[in-house]
């Protein structure tokens, strides 16, 4: 507004919509806590996959649970082979099992394996992604397609989501604050009604925001 | 300015200000080309270390120039020994000479190497900061300090500053754009007569903002 005229009353409108706003929300609890965890490279694998790699029938231990619910690092690991026959040893299996095996890893991880490129995908969003051969105790998979970068992403609850005014498929951003302070423009809303807020980045954008050692976070729109 | 309402006596200032200033300089060139460039690990040598490394009075060999005027990959390259008796072979050293020999690593570098934490430093600010091995073939240094994540820097002449409008120790952001678009908050300025406008940042900081695919930058204050 500038200074010395009149407020207009589309202005008045403004200013009094806030306040009733600010009066109606003012019993509403704060903001919800905001966590912000690196995954690792890992793998989430279909029921048939597992079959192959584990043997028939052979289902995944729970090494530690995971932040989302039902979520969990299990103790079984593979060895993932690139296209250029380097591997990965004690790549970490992600439970529970899922329709389709998918690996996702760090860009580090991608160039040290010897692909070209790896797109950034959203989970489960595996068309036209690059394959890789997968080593287990009992046998081989030889996946045609299911390694992506994955998207960073917010998971949260639809309260959270209410709260932040978004929706599923919404992009935010994310501030991490301290000596490497970035802002992550492209943090993708993940609504489930079991899920609690928390940002999932790779660990090439946790290293490169010093996510250890940050102690400053916003997410906003 | 509120629709319906006659713009105040500064408004009208403003606007006036604008029109003349892009008429002043409407002959100038654009805006300066950015480069941004990604620094893998390497080493800057002192005079001293270089002939413990490789024998009295040598000389480095330029393997290739690099985009800041008289600077040099060269030819030699160490073997980096870090806190846990892990190590890196083929450490490139860069030319020319400095007064303190500093290696500057990403931190997935410095996680590899068995660091608990290694600071983000400006170059040649090296108090206080972790020690390293380095073995060349003529003999081994010791370091006491030296290692460092460097910050994120922009290179410019004079007159790119005073395009841009900043002076030497400022911080400036530079967002790339792309499927995991990025805003870094802190890039120190560095000026130098010599200089040619060009952003430097680590691997960490190059893979998570997709630095290799990315086609869009802005550097701003």
């Amino acid at each position: 507004m500038a200074t010395g005229t009149v407020p207009s009353r589309s202005q008045v409108e403004g200013i009094v919509r806030q306040v009733v706003s600010a009066r109606l929300h003012g019993t509403r609890p704060g903001p919800p806590a905001l966590a912000v965890h690196a995954s690792a490279r890992h793998m989430h694998v279909s029921r048939e996959d597992l079959d192959r790699l584990f043997g028939p029938g052979y289902e995944l231990t729970v090494d530690r649970p995971l932040h989302q619910p039902g979520n969990f690092a299990a103790k079984e690991t593979v060895t993932l082979i690139g296209p250029r026959s380097r591997l990965i040893s004690n790549l970490r299996i992600l439970g529970p099992l899922r329709s389709r095996t998918q690996i996702e890893l760090a860009f580090t991880d991608a160039v040290s394996l010897g692909y070209d490129d790896v797109p950034i995908r959203l989970s489960g969003n595996l068309d036209g992604t690059p394959g890789a051969l997968v080593m287990g105790p009992k046998g081989v998979v030889e996946l045609q397609e299911g390694v992506i970068r994955a998207a960073m992403h917010a998971h949260m609850s639809p309260s959270e989501a209410s709260h932040y005014g978004v929706k599923q498929g919404d992009l935010m951003r994310l501030r991490v604050g301290g000596d490497a302070a970035v802002t992550f423009e492209r943090v993708h809303v993940r609504i489930g009604e079991e899920s609690r807020l928390d940002v999932h980045m790779d660990t090439d954008e946790a290293n490169a925001c010093g996510l250890a050692q940050a102690r400053e976070f916003a997410l906003f729109k």
